[in-house]
């Protein structure tokens, strides 16, 4: 067969403010892939399927220089997340012609890998679609039954308040939170994500565009759980309503991605007065002690219906750049997926 | 005898920023008291020794209206914090004459009291100054004694920042780092004070006045554990230092305390990337589970000479409101106690 196009969703520059699709990234079509022939060195050759888009790429979208937990996307490379491909050769006795792989992918259409225990081979007997594997069943999942799991200590009576709960890491929390017999509050940025989270159990969801989430803790609080996932004006009116010894679960600070001046939040001396317990993660960090049960029990608890999602999808690679955008002003109404190729 | 001067030490204003010794407090030798022949109905009459000053009490000088972790002092009534008296006479089998008591005292010469299980019968017989019992053998030792036990985690090789590290409860902690085996960094804000973070085992100790804290941490840093006594810029700059998976000790944030409009922290994204573990506390809450350890084991150590400590005397209760204002504006050295009467 001749050689394919192999697509390339680049990192092209830092972005100020918000990410600019065909600016701060751009997608390349100049390389092709003999997928027949191409050496493959004694790695696999994938056909990548889905691609996921998470808030905290964002965070990558910098300048080298500038520290974080995570390394910098390097300028003039692809982009790289979490995603499922389709084995389509190897020479590696690990993986098969047919396999899916979850694990970290380059954005490219088609990739030779030669580490195989850096991916997942997904057996998926649930016979779940492959995307749920990037969001509910893949990192945001395991990001939100990990930490849950690690610091949510609930007890009877308990009052959690979840933010972006429309999402693939709120949304999940909301429904732990219920099956732990929690009262949840739970935040979105729109009237359809609101009905949503009410529909996986939220006892009071509202829209934080509408309405100040601080009245509504004032009225439905004090919470003994936060699950932030903004940060900001949203970190300190749940300080404000905050119980004694409540539980802060820090999972993330969008409201700080695409600013040079984040928010000041002034009364932190909540964190002394109401003797909270404030824990900050990063999912790999608390991933070994719950990854088998997350694969051999929460895995089925979506499979059967139990745990609801929403996703996002965005067909074709060229389109990740608005993808990126729409997570990142909060258009997606659900999990944000590329979907890079059918089977 | 004829009736004495029973002098009281009374709230009478809310103050705007800063205390205001004459105007938010006020000094009134109005009342006597008959020593002889008061009514004790039951309880036993004391003759308060030493009262304590600390910088959460700005924190009671507040408007009632305004909620938080302690009660707000009463308008005309006399300010209460920690002390030592010595019981004059009794009708309480439980306190005895000579008895000398640790508790919460209004601040007054005299003061009749029912409630004996509210004190603690101090035997001294480490024979330390009444002072020390309210210092780093009183509430402010136990707030360093109980936090570092139960959130510092420590561990070889880690790095300790503490603030305020010449005052009561940063200098104990200073010294229980150092009896650890870590390396600690301390803050203070006057160069005697920095020569006596120094000389309790401070391996580096600097004035915050004119070094900045966050040069400091940059080269001496990262740090594992931060303990805070101070909030505002303190804390910002300890969280661009800290080291993964590092724990904030929140014990105060005095930055806070005098002003409307507190700092507002804008890089509390670093609790996520870094991890953090951040724990605020009152020291009461967490009081049951080491208090024997405190007085059968550390007050030893304070007597044998190998805890060090610093008091600041001020003598006269009239005098009381001065010293409220230098523990608010840092211009004591050590441990502030108002010595009320000598026996």
């Amino acid at each position: 067969m001749a050689p394919v196009t192999n697509g390339r969703f680049l990192f092209n520059e830092v972005p100020e403010g918000f990410p600019v699709p065909g600016k701060t990234t751009i997608y390349d079509a100049s390389q092709t892939i003999d997928l027949d022939n191409a050496d493959l060195q004694g790695g696999f050759l994938v056909k990548v399927l889905v691609l996921s888009i998470d808030p905290y790429m964002r965070g990558r979208m910098r300048h080298p220089e500038k520290k974080s937990y995570n390394a910098p996307f390097t300028i003039g490379e692809p982009l790289a997340n979490f995603g499922v491909g389709v084995v389509l050769r190897s020479e590696n006795s690990a993986v098969k012609p047919g396999d899916h792989l979850y694990g970290f992918y380059p954005f490219v259409q088609y990739t030779i890998q030669h580490n195989a225990q850096a991916f997942r081979v997904l057996e998926n007997k649930e016979n779940l679609p492959w995307s749920a594997y990037i969001g509910v069943c893949g990192m945001p999942g395991e990001t939100a039954y990990y930490a849950w799991k690690e610091y949510a200590a609930p007890k009877k009576g308990d009052v959690v308040f979840v933010t972006t709960a429309a999402g693939p890491v709120g949304a999940t929390v909301v429904q732990l939170a219920k099956a732990d017999g929690l009262k949840v509050i739970a935040s979105a940025g729109s009237d359809e994500k609101v009905a949503f989270a009410s529909s996986i159990g939220a006892d009071v969801a509202f829209n934080y565009k509408t309405t100040p989430t601080r009245k509504v803790l004032e009225k439905e609080g004090p919470i003994n759980i936060y699950w932030d996932n903004v940060g900001g004006e949203t970190l300190e009116a749940a300080l404000d309503n905050a119980e004694k010894g409540a539980r802060f679960i820090e999972c993330g600070m969008i409201s700080s991605y695409n600013t040079q001046k984040p928010y000041g939040v002034t009364n932190l001396m909540k964190i002394v007065a109401q003797e909270l317990h404030i824990h900050g993660f990063i999912v790999g960090s608390i991933r070994d002690k719950y990854v088998d049960e997350f694969y051999s029990k929460f895995v089925q608890r979506v499979a059967s219906g139990e745990i609801k999602y929403k996703e996002h999808l965005v067909r074709g690679l060229e389109n990740a750049g608005e993808a990126i955008l729409d997570v990142q002003s909060g258009k997606n109404f659900g999990k944000c997926v590329v979907v890079v190729a059918d089977e």
